[in-house]
């Protein structure tokens, strides 16, 4: 017998009740963001390996998968680079496609290429699957769907507003209460670096703060000093390690942190409109809080950064994130596009909606009535009704074999079948069904129309 | 400036437009398979190698999408094996992974792999992309999207009888009027060749037959001369040249023909209970026909074979098929597992559609209302509407940027909004809107109530 088979690491089949799960989440993303406006784009599994490569970094280029090339690939390989037998050189020549590494790059690809059919602003949203040659961990695949909504070609921030908007939507939808949407912005980091003199160390110095959380106050400074930024500064800073208070009290000691700096107050500024749009048209389910420690994305984004939050008293790393960038499609040379956008962790949202118990019942249909199998025509019979059930969108199904009538309960019962229905000699005479509700257990015999009206 | 970016050859992007047709024929699929009771599994764009290779045949082994290993892959590769410089030797040393070829063989490694968690018959469908490194022409892609349904676990006819029911509901809910379900069974093509004496010829004979559309009688005796099929075979199936009549004519004059043949006249038997069983219970939009020329995955299947032909006034190949196999899991140890599945085939629906204009009109949400953006205030006093409007499933938007009606207005034309709606200062004061329909140009003023039901 041949081995049992298997699929490589990190990635994962997906069983019925998984997929219908997964499709909720998706399904409800996808109706939000229609809308809201945002129009779906699709893009190719594979991309030119010149368009993806570059675009994330050194570690991005090692984790892309790279597609080999088809036919006698090595032939086209000089000797000289082939006798070095160098993998990273090799890469290049054996391999000219790749797969997408994220939906952020193929979509600055897609607008610029068709730049000219493009009404702007475009909003576009893109629900595909990426893939990263990644380490595979608890919760981190090789393979992995992405939800993201991005608008590009207006600096409006009414659109930052519509993200924060769009994100609460979602999250009344799927049930999910008491998400935080986490805010910060670029031009405040900027700024408190300018502050206190270490512009040169902005990075440093969001990387340390961002850590907050996770080595306390004493750890962050320490951090802080070995990395050359100065007692003095730090102290500048104080109001940062406990930034407490409402949105309102926030911007406020921002604005006295800030006030020397001209763009650490346009960010406050930025900041500011926003609360106080969100202030008047008010969430259902999530709170908009402001973050100063929030960094990620620092290299790309330019204004606005957003991080969610799970509900706390769940486990869970941020479930979506996004901000404004403001030159997307420079690196295929289309400057000053200013885009902003939100992205939805689809695999992070089914695990907390699977930890509180959040899927509907009905994530799944459910067969209403199985009918079974006697024979040729009582099969026959059945499968004229069935015919006619499912014309009314009602889920039918015959037993496909007259085996045991234990064996078709049994299946009946496995699918979770609400009804099984019975015909045989009797019923074909009386032209009726033998209707049993699985639940009750109850059976009545009833005419089509009868049958028709129960399901 | 960079290079204009470009997609690899035989790949696609899908602006909004076509990605809403096609999801409509997708999610038309995907309803009516959960109608039939069929359950969507969803497996791993890439499977490891030795899953897929040696599957589908020396070309299919070609066509397969191989994915270059991580790291430095080079090194594990032996000097005696590098010296070679041989591409194929070298593919199983420097890639362990591919991309899926079809959904067939994923479908198989996976009942294999979970038999014990699943309930046969198992009735599975899935939709997701392939990727084949075929040579790209028009209408064909090097990725595109399957659309499967099998059943696992049971040689019941009825899930024939079913299968012919499905392809009727979901060309009748596409309004695809005119199909028909061409059937045939690989018993009878054995027959055929068995009452001729041909048997080991079963092959020519077979690509020969199913050319009679393309070459013509003579043209098709004339090739089965040529592969040493006698005069005397020849004259015997003279009948299959002109097999013309309703299905129950045709099945007679089968029944004449192979009634020498114990297999050819099971094959008979079980085309002739299916063919009563969709008499009883008839098709909506389509037509079943018996062709015996038909002889797609012969090396495949072993009972009934499918192919489902678009409407005659549209120039198309088949836009579906598939059939009845007794061991699609043997290749991975599970021994008699009998299957039947079909397949929908979404580019050529797709272009079949277009074609006969068969899209609905309201195949992509349109934006119902746009609002004019005409400052902060009156901004903000929009977006408390759309909020409201969006809670209702209204898709309302507000133009992001204060910039000039024309522009905006333009937007809203090219967006193909319904109505505009305008809040500037007097609305703001008297708590109105005033609505503008863009079909008739007409204007009137109204309070969100009025506006709520009139969108």
């Amino acid at each position: 017998m041949a081995q049992k088979p298997s699929i490589p690491k990190g990635t994962r089949d997906f069983s019925p009740i998984e997929v219908a799960k997964r499709h909720y989440i998706i399904d409800t993303i996808k109706e939000q963001f229609q809308l809201f406006g945002f129009h779906p784009i699709e893009t190719p599994s594979f991309e030119n390996s010149d368009t993806l490569m570059g675009k994330y970094g050194e570690e991005g280029d090692r984790l892309i998968f790279k597609i080999l090339n088809s036919g006698d690939y090595l032939k086209k390989v000089d000797d000289a680079l082939y006798d070095s037998k160098d993998s990273t050189k090799m890469t290049s020549k054996i391999s000219e496609k790749a797969l997408r590494y994220d939906l952020t790059v193929p979509f600055a690809r897609y607008v610029v290429q068709h730049q000219n059919e493009i009404d702007f602003p475009f909003k576009r949203y893109q629900i595909q699957p990426v893939w990263r040659a990644d380490r595979p961990q608890k919760g981190r695949f090789r393979e992995f769907f992405q939800c993201d909504a991005d608008v590009v070609g207006s600096k409006s921030l009414w659109q930052e507003v519509d993200f924060i908007q769009l994100y609460d939507s979602v999250f009344s939808k799927l049930k999910l209460d008491g998400v935080t949407i986490k805010m910060n912005n670029r031009k405040i980091l900027s700024g408190i670096a300018e502050v206190i003199g270490a512009s040169d160390k902005l990075i440093d110095f969001t990387v340390a703060l961002d850590k907050l959380d996770k080595i306390g106050e004493e750890g962050v400074k320490k951090e802080m000093l070995s990395k050359g930024i100065s007692e003095d500064a730090i102290t500048k800073v104080q109001p940062l390690f406990n930034f407490e208070g409402n949105t309102t009290e926030k911007i406020n000691k921002l604005k006295d942190l800030l006030n020397s700096s001209e763009e650490g107050m346009q960010g406050v500024k930025e900041l500011e409109f926003i609360v106080k749009a969100i202030q008047t048209i008010p969430l259902q389910c999530a709170t908009l809080d402001l973050d100063v420690t929030l960094a990620r994305g620092l290299n790309y984004y330019t204004g606005a950064i957003f991080e969610v939050a799970a509900p706390e008293n769940v486990k869970m790393g941020s479930i979506g994130g996004g901000g404004r960038y403001d030159d997307l499609t420079g690196i295929f040379g289309l400057k000053n596009v200013s885009g902003v956008g939100v992205s939805f962790g689809l695999d992070r949202i089914y695990l907390v909606l699977e930890e509180l118990d959040l899927f509907p019942e009905t994530v799944a249909p459910v067969t209403k009535a199985l009918f079974i199998n006697f024979g040729e025509a009582e099969a026959l019979y059945s499968l004229k009704a069935i015919n006619k059930l499912r014309k009314e969108g009602i889920l039918a199904e015959l037993y496909p074999d007259a085996t045991k009538m234990k064996k078709q309960m049994n299946y009946a019962n496995k699918k979770g079948a609400k009804y099984v229905i019975l015909a045989g000699d009797s019923e074909l005479k009386n032209e009726t069904f033998t209707v049993k509700n699985m639940e009750s257990g109850t059976q009545n015999e009833m005419n089509f129309d009868e049958l028709k009206a129960l399901l």
